[in-house]
């Protein structure tokens, strides 16, 4: 490319970094504020997240804009023109994780007896790793840090033991207490939702990994 | 692009389109060994449908890669370059759709007392609905059919009623059952996993209706 091209290309880049930077932002708050709702039965507060889920989702209609002109202009080559996929792989993934914390708000009104639920002083635990995960993903993605991306990729391995004993406990919870059945089966799927967002957190480690070094980091990162 | 690049990048999105249609009949037929599996305790076919999962995820590899080798060689403009794109993001979602099979299938062996639960009479005829959804939106991909397109978007609604029966029915049945609460709790997960693939199955067809016609289907359809 000439070299106004490029100049041009690298503001189009960062442009798109930061459109996705922003998502990242407001899917961080999202979780944290889909818990705090849940937790507190605060129907107002889920209602202001399932309503500022829009918000991600038009972000990610801009990425997708962005990336298509980006591609029609500038005709990038070779890791440029992976870069700007890769973007939109993430935006994708991103406003699914949105989507995530939107379902989790949803459900804020479904729940009864909230202080008898052990799980309710659990899951914000949980949550805070998940969003702590999307934060770091999302810095390793700006920073195009390998190492960042494993220490996601390893943090995995922690929300998955929140969702096996938050769901045990669930299932007992359920026995001894067959009034409470439904509201605690919307906290499974509350549990549920922060796995999938711990899920897609490692899959763009996977992907700013492979965009960073070539190739996905070994599989004992997973454990 | 001259003719002789034309005729190229027809061939390309041929087989971009071929790739697609390939992926979609691998998730069909996921889906129902999943639910079949899941129903006769068939722990074998389960395990096989998890490790055919792996075909559907390097096909969405091998979209990736010919997309990226098409903008890059043929430099599509406008409408051939949205096409490229969106061939992307549908590969994505069925890619997804896959998972929700391969999670329904890694259930099959934490089912105790099969015969005792209705939902598992219940859950095949909404594998078949969602199946018949992935089957549809896929036709309307491949023929550009916005009209097919939307009634995959009306089937959604039968898909969702599937699951608010199949909800309660498991929740009455965990009050009533204490001991099968286990159990119950991942015929939940297997329901909401169909439910998302109805979900995931609207999404493509929003994106083929705008495709096709330039415009969102109307709210309507989404009863």
């Amino acid at each position: 490319m000439a070299d106004h091209t490029v100049k041009a290309f690298d503001e189009d880049i960062t442009r798109l970094r930061g459109l996705i930077a922003e998502m990242g932002g407001l899917a961080e708050v999202a979780i944290q504020e889909a818990l705090d709702a849940m937790v507190r039965g605060d129907e107002e507060l889920g209602d202001s997240v399932v309503a500022r889920d829009k918000k991600i989702d038009a972000l990610e209609t801009e990425v997708d804009k962005l990336a298509v002109r980006i591609i029609a202009l500038r005709a990038p080559m070779a890791d440029d023109l992976r870069e700007v996929i890769a973007a939109l792989k993430i935006a994708g993934v991103v406003e699914r994780i949105g989507d995530y914390s939107k379902n989790i708000a949803k459900r804020v009104h479904m729940i009864e007896g909230r202080d008898r639920f052990e799980p309710l002083t659990l899951l914000p635990a949980m949550g805070d790793l998940a969003g702590e995960m999307v934060h770091d993903v999302l810095t390793a993605y700006a920073a195009r840090d390998p190492g960042l991306a494993r220490e996601v990729i390893a943090t995995d391995a922690k929300v998955d033991a929140f969702y096996n004993s938050i769901f045990r406990n669930l299932v007992s919870h359920m026995v001894e207490n067959p009034a409470t059945i439904s509201s605690a089966a919307q906290l499974l799927f509350v549990a549920r939702n922060l796995e999938r967002i711990g899920d897609h957190a490692t899959n763009v480690a996977e992907m700013v990994h492979f965009a960073a070094t070539g190739s996905y980091p070994p599989e004992e990162d997973r454990l």
